[in-house]
């Protein structure tokens, strides 16, 4: 999939589908748009009017409260007309096919479209067939992309560590089923990132890793050693249907982030997880709660990045 | 049921509950108010501020994403608060009943329900026993009415057309399950439609057709033979429990409108579909992207129509 | 539990979990509150700008679609923005626990949570660890407490009898079973009522009332003999799994309040009921609907009610 979809032909962003092929300067202009909107989510009253009167359609073809309800609030405090559509159990029941789907709701004057489906490529599908004046945000597609989680991911390590020129950063876990894990490389690579490494035991690790100019490890203390983000992955269970599976008890065993183990990574590493944690699998509570973790801040600069992507794409 | 309970006694319109019975003066009314909401849409900023601070809430008995969606777009252009509430899996299961739920609502201090029901006459009984100051929209109740819908048709031909008094137009397909069709039937011949035509297999005709003053075709050449505006229907598979069901290959074949058909109906005629459509059933896809098709169109106009509906019933 | 966690180190109130340890001063300036938003809902426009920009969280572990409207209604018409939340088919499912989604939508910079939850406590749990600026509303925990359902009872007995200094008051019904009644008992004492009744069949009484100051009766006609005020409360059948149940005939022939049992009460005696009624069960549908009925206001009062609490908790 050509990633020039989602540049106009000035250069500047049309739709967010996936930060594959985004350039630098792109992934800059969001995230330091996202810290000028920072503090909006603080202020007495927690909105500014740059979508008034903009209507954002949340298309959720796969049920997600917590993604959808993180849209919802990044629109709202842009003073955007939200409305939120799960598909699964109306028009496609009826026979009627995705592209007809989108094409009513275009027909409808929407704005924006916020996306999230279980197969890969949805987004990519509708931002291609879209009347020309609506912006496509990709909000998770299967196991492809999350480009949004990916942003609020830069800005956090961009956030506490100033920049990425000199970090070493591991990315730890079930690497296969992540939405964002190939998504993060290749941002962090754009970025300017010297070391990235990937540490997952073999059977959570796909192949096309190995071409991507990282570092592979299949022990995490080997993995985390004198790193200065440590970015925890959801061990995705749900998604591991028929596969060997490892007990909770053992993946923690092995691949759970304790206390301990945190300390072979630099004393002022960060720790980071997308959500929802499964405390005493992939991560300690002691590390979840700790001074290191800095992923309750992700949640809070998730607002941020959704306002900025939503308010660049809208021509702010 | 009377359709008085409609109209005030200054011969307004107080409810929406049925295109029967309702006078010329108001069709009009409504369609050209609808005109004027065309242009909002399409604005920078997508909102007026006429129904601000008005409470407006749709009951949906019944899910329908599709219609939900097309109202709350609507009343939150028209700066209305909306509240949704799908009933279904609530006060009903608790015992509650019909009217005992409204009347909480009404205590609420609602200015306007939309709703939705799987039973015929559900928005009559609701309009008859709310509280004066509330206004009534049918959504849809069984296979009864969808006035609405039946108006966005009439803005649609008008809009295309100019008027109604030289037109001949031809309703197919499934005339028995359809929610529309009668109501349909009744507003054109109110507007001075001079030759309306029923085009439907026998087992999808109700015999009340008989007696509306229409022309009835079993075949579909036949039937849109030199017409101005062809009005499908969608196949209402899902409503057929236990009837001989054609295959969907069999309908498309005696009944889907192709282009090789459409050349029978006049070179400029358009054709309409209320969505969601079977493609490759009651039409071609050739035909539903085709340069006559005006398929999205009324979904646009749907949203003014509503606008206006809205608008008029709230006394602006 | 200790109710201290409610109030501020001011004595102002912080959290609404239950009426219980409220003190008198509280509850009155609610009350006062509520009546000052009462003409909101009967204006044109419904609106006051005093939560502008507020995002309030309904967060539903347990469906209830009219309690949901209720508290949705007063934070729209504060101008709020409300994010519903129905979050047993999400997060929780992906094993994330109770404090880690309050923990996240805590980032996301919420103002408010009304709670509901099939658990008791659930609400004291968050809001002992929501971060400082939070403030959390109970929607009904299990058969513990329901607050707001309290005050608006408060507020209608204040409404229609100047106070509570010379009334009796008979709370009638499924005791065992209601979220409200042990609140209504505290409450109704606290403000200072001389004679509350309890009247309940053996089965349907728990323990603990015994000792809560209250006259209890066995049979209607001697529980609201000469009483200012009924309180009727639902027959709980959905909770009321394994036990021993009445047929609804046989409940209404010793319970049901009919307009012959009413006579013995004072002649100006309000009725009263939370809703949803069971007709024909608890209350036949002549008193239901009869003069003495204040229901339906209950239903408007508990709007007002609802604002008043999300207004004082919010600092206005």
């Amino acid at each position: 999939m050509s990633p020039n979809i989602q540049l106009n032909e000035d250069g500047s962003l049309r739709h967010l589908l996936s930060l594959d092929g985004l350039p630098a300067r792109i992934l800059t202009q969001i995230l330091d748009t996202a810290e000028g909107f920072l503090s909006v989510s603080e202020q007495e009253v927690k909105k500014v009017p740059l979508l008034r009167g903009k209507a954002i359609f949340n298309l959720f073809f796969e049920p997600s409260t917590r993604t959808r309800t993180t849209f919802e609030i990044a629109a709202k405090r842009l003073s955007a007309d939200v409305v939120n559509l799960n598909i699964s159990a109306s028009s496609q029941s009826k026979g009627e096919t995705l592209l007809d789907t989108v094409a009513n709701l275009s027909a409808m004057h929407a704005d924006m479209f916020v996306v999230r489906h279980s197969s890969a490529g949805a987004a990519h599908l509708i931002a291609r067939n879209v009347a020309e004046h609506i912006r496509v945000i990709n909000a998770g597609d299967g196991r492809h992309a999350h480009p949004t989680q990916g942003l609020l991911d830069m800005f956090t390590i961009r956030h506490y560590k100033g920049g990425f020129h000199n970090l070493r950063i591991a990315i730890v876990g079930d690497i296969l089923h992540s939405r964002v894990a190939r998504s993060q490389i290749n941002a962090l690579t754009t970025l300017g990132c010297p070391e990235l490494r990937v540490v997952a035991p073999k059977t959570l690790l796909p192949h096309e890793v190995e071409g991507m100019g990282v570092h592979v490890y299949h022990r995490l203390e080997e993995g985390i050693e004198d790193v200065d983000v440590v970015m925890m992955l959801r061990l995705q269970n749900e998604r591991m249907q028929g596969a060997l599976l490892p007990s909770p008890q053992e993946y923690f065993k092995y691949w759970g982030l304790t206390p301990d183990k945190l300390k072979l990574a630099k004393p002022d590493a960060i720790v980071m997880h997308p959500g929802p944690m499964n405390r005493g699998v992939e991560i300690d509570s002691d590390v979840a709660d700790g001074e290191q973790s800095v992923i309750l801040p992700q949640v809070t600069y998730g607002i941020a990045v959704r306002m900025a992507v939503m308010s660049i794409l809208a021509g702010n």
